[in-house]
């Protein structure tokens, strides 16, 4: 049959004014606008603006918008008892992913599709998966809750959140920042299974619910805690040369390194480089960077390695472990930043939809016969 | 750019040995036997033996596996309150993707895709849905929870549960000839989410979850739901013609008519037609029959509606009318029925997979300048 392309390689599956890669160059831009950009001069609020109404808002549209998250922060008292009954045992990603399907049992139109509606429930959602997971990460440390600050912007409200305590300046950009690294990029997979599953007018949280189960892979999202873990078999700065050697010998694949769209250097990684610098310095993880740009230099050198550069989930580890997120909340981080570029895609998708329903090609026999079981 | 094709409409997404369709013959076949056969002679548990291990099964074999499904029957008690801490306002499909998310909390290896933990866990969630289920519409009734009889096989055991009472022969045969009508269809929509999902080597929750969130969208599982309303907008079976020319007159779409893959009489749907015929006539709903049968003979007749003829949904709704089945239950009673197909694909995906990473085509600006807030 006709053009297989296992992984849907090669093959367009939308058409997108949300977000554009030039992987050969580096380039990332969320409706034309580099990421370098804004990554140094806008904040996650404004970018998912950006995303959900194609342009840059006005002052007064971005005091409105960022007001409209903050009224949101809370949980309802059922989805907050939800969270305190679940066991403490659970996995984040399959907490974030039931929490945020359970907010399509307490909406009281929750398959309403229109673009108004649908922009509404994102809000709520982008709102609430910071809270969610700090109050999971109090409640299965036995620690008591803290309530979220609406005086605060969605990062620093979140580490706020977490630790308790307000984050230094350094911090809460830090997570600005990374939140909006990983707000789009283009047809992922969890935002091409969002397209789909919302491409049956299904609904928001059904959509979005889809996405973060496919984060969770590891050849997806789970990826960054990949690299926290190697980081952590490290023993030193000196130690990596030999580590990376030996990885590399035995053809292993180094965490953090290589990606299906960049053949150059991704450019989330650059920013999150000079960030995760900084970071590490103010807070005293100096040795946890070093390690990684030592790592950066082994494989750059290595023959073995050329052309595979670091990507984005690289130099994540260092800056998430210095805001004092714990392993398992890396991959829920990243959600929290990407419900802003599913919803955006989901829209687009809604705004000219046609359902995902390609083909396969069958293998099997045909016309065979049921064999009762007693010939069996 | 090259070749695109909304929806993927034409494009090859996978290779499978699970089910073949040929929409211009009307030809359904489960690894090459055909559905009518199955429908026949099997059950809905041999049906998913066969999808999972390629084979039907020895009778020792389906003994066995007939055990393991019974034996999972009752919800773990977590799981049970949740289901009883849910709002009774709920939808069941957001209930029913919610509490299968929520089996992925309780499992103490939930990312574990060798192919055998991922039969086992699915083997879980094949029991438990329609637990959960009867279980939810006891709560939103305030009715006692009837607990499942492992005596009984599933279709039989979820009517059990549901209605407080055993079913008859007919009532229970009829569900389970629906369960397997309904187990697998090539790569539907949710089917193909659920390979998406599992693609970045996720987990089966995560892949189930996706895969009910797409089957709620009215383009997809939702539409049997349109049928019954249809059915009950109608006032008698005279009335049906005047009803149904009226429609056409406006152009607009017949609930349960038509379908994206079959140019002829959908396989599914032939044997339904019978099966509802029974069901009706032994229920004291045969009105109810008579009311579809007349629709049927309308658009046969009809210029308008040449070759265009009942899909799987047609006659669905007056089986599970029949059944005791109340209207917002019908697509979670598919759910049930493809939990079977979809493990199965997820199965399949897992023993050769690649990552689903498609391209899209960028349509928007380039190299956009960030306007400072105060220039906009």
């Amino acid at each position: 049959m006709a053009n297989y392309s296992k992984g849907l390689e090669g093959v367009i599956a939308a058409e997108t004014k949300l977000s554009f890669i030039d992987g050969e160059k580096g380039v990332l831009e969320y409706l034309g606008i580099p990421i370098g950009e804004l990554a140094t001069y806008s904040t996650f609020e404004e970018t998912v603006f950006l995303l959900w109404n194609g342009r840059l808002p006005t002052k007064a549209e971005l005091e409105s918008f960022n007001a409209e998250i903050r009224k949101r922060y809370d949980l309802g008292k059922e989805v907050a008892r939800m969270v305190l009954d679940m066991p403490q045992t659970a996995e984040p990603m399959h907490v974030i992913r039931t929490l945020v399907s359970a907010l399509g049992l307490y909406d009281p139109k929750p398959n309403a599709i229109d673009l108004a509606s649908v922009r509404d429930k994102a809000l709520t959602v982008l709102a609430q998966t910071p809270t969610m997971l700090a109050y999971f990460q109090h409640h299965r440390k036995g620690t008591p809750i803290v309530l979220p600050d609406r005086n605060l912007g969605l990062a620093e409200n979140f580490l706020y959140m977490l630790n308790g305590k307000r984050p230094t300046p350094t911090m809460a950009k830090a997570l600005d920042v990374c939140l909006v690294l990983h707000t789009d990029h283009g047809l992922n997979n969890s935002t091409f299974s969002a397209r789909s599953v919302i491409s049956t007018e299904s609904d928001l949280y059904s959509a979005l619910t889809a996405a973060i189960g496919s984060l969770r892979g590891p050849l997806h999202g789970g990826a960054n805690e990949g690299v926290m873990k190697m980081l952590n078999q490290i023993p030193s700065v000196d130690a990596a040369e030999a580590f990376i050697q030996d990885k590399l010998a035995k053809k292993e694949k180094i965490p953090g390194f290589g990606h299906r769209v960049y053949k150059s250097y991704d450019p989330r990684a650059k920013h999150l480089k000079v960030l995760a610098k900084q970071l590490a310095e103010d807070t005293g993880n100096a040795g946890l960077y070093e390690k990684s740009a030592r790592i950066e230099a082994v494989m750059e050198r290595e023959k073995a390695a050329k052309g595979i550069y670091p990507n984005v989930d690289f130099y994540s580890a260092t800056t998430y472990h210095c805001i004092g997120l714990p392993l398992d909340l890396f991959t829920p981080m990243f959600v929290v930043g990407r419900v802003g570029g599913w919803s955006a895609h989901i829209l687009e998708q809604l705004a000219d939809n046609r359902l995902y329903r390609p083909d396969v090609d069958y293998k099997g026999p045909h016309a065979v016969s049921y064999t009762p079981i007693e010939k069996r």
